[in-house]
């Protein structure tokens, strides 16, 4: 065999364990990666070692950073009283993407789901609720992803929240930007119609 | 932001630039990475930082692995007389994968490309010439992807050894084993009428 136990054979297996990546591509990438040694293997090397060694999770909202507190609970200026409750770091990612959210974020780490056995204390449910108070939190926008177990966990939150006098939102359901309606799934053209605008 | 010039940002650009991977999988890739960090991304660093530093292509035979002279190469039981032909050390690990070829490898590099000026002496064809002689090859399998290129590349390879008294073959065209004829290309399923086999 020309790789068996050695280092590029173990460097593929671990490759092959990202998502998106299977043992195929793993070989492919590692051999672009063999092939860009200096300019990409060592300085990715040196990244994963930096991130294993800095990353950690912001202990007010969840999200992925590389100090205690993340820049977005850090910054004053977003202390507007706006919070966003997401599923993932990935969700307040693509929201800092869109670029318009100026409040803060909560991540809750996933979603309520009685068959996986997930309950409000294994998501960051509980410290939610001690932030809208320490913070002066206004309103609390329900970003959670359109799937019975987000919507499950959206009303959840909504009823532990229901007296605690802020203002609750989720987000618009409809035709997506560039959306052809041909390639629409029946429950968003219905909820595109239901929450038609006046022009 | 929430990822302005800091590491994790870093290794996103640089995971990006892997094969398969592109901005989007590259952040799921990167935030699975943070969620395992102990048992998958402290590793990889290690795995990375290990290849980096100890891969290398065969003096002879220019497959990749940790050693100047690969295991194939230095395999004495594999010094039958059959050497294969192909363009990329992808293509060896996929015969090796194969796992009935007990000859030696030659990989090319790439093929012969006009249009990209790529001519023999960017390929490792003159090392293929020299080993010929020296590792007393009897038969050269000529394994090369059925492109244009490759069979470029077959073909000029085959003029070089006319008169080196070593037999020439190339990989049998046909349909692939689980092969549906449906999802067959017009040209791969003439291939296989022409070289029908008599039952």
């Amino acid at each position: 065999m020309a790789r068996d136990a050695n280092p590029i054979e173990h460097l593929i297996d671990l490759m092959a364990r990202l998502p998106g990546l299977g043992p195929r591509s793993a070989r492919r990438a590692v051999l672009h990666l063999i092939r860009k040694r200096a300019i990409l293997l060592a300085p990715l090397a040196k990244a994963m070692a930096d991130v294993a060694e800095r990353a950690r999770e912001c202990l007010n909202c969840g999200n992925v950073g590389t100090s205690d507190i993340c820049p977005i609970c850090a910054d004053e200026g977003r202390a507007n009283g706006l919070l966003c409750v997401v599923e993932e770091v990935a969700d307040l990612w693509a929201m800092e993407r869109g670029g318009t959210f100026k409040g803060r974020y909560h991540v809750l780490g996933g979603t309520l789901s009685a068959l996986d056995g997930v309950g409000p204390e294994d998501l960051r449910i509980p410290q939610l609720l001690q932030r809208i108070g320490a913070e002066g939190v206004t309103e609390v926008i329900l970003a959670l992803n359109a799937t019975i177990d987000g919507q499950t966990t959206a009303h959840y939150i909504a009823d532990q929240l229901e007296d605690r006098g802020v203002q609750l939102s989720s987000l618009a359901q409809g035709v997506p930007i560039g959306g052809e309606l041909d390639y629409l799934d029946d429950g968003t053209i219905t909820a595109a119609l239901n929450a038609r605008k006046r022009l």
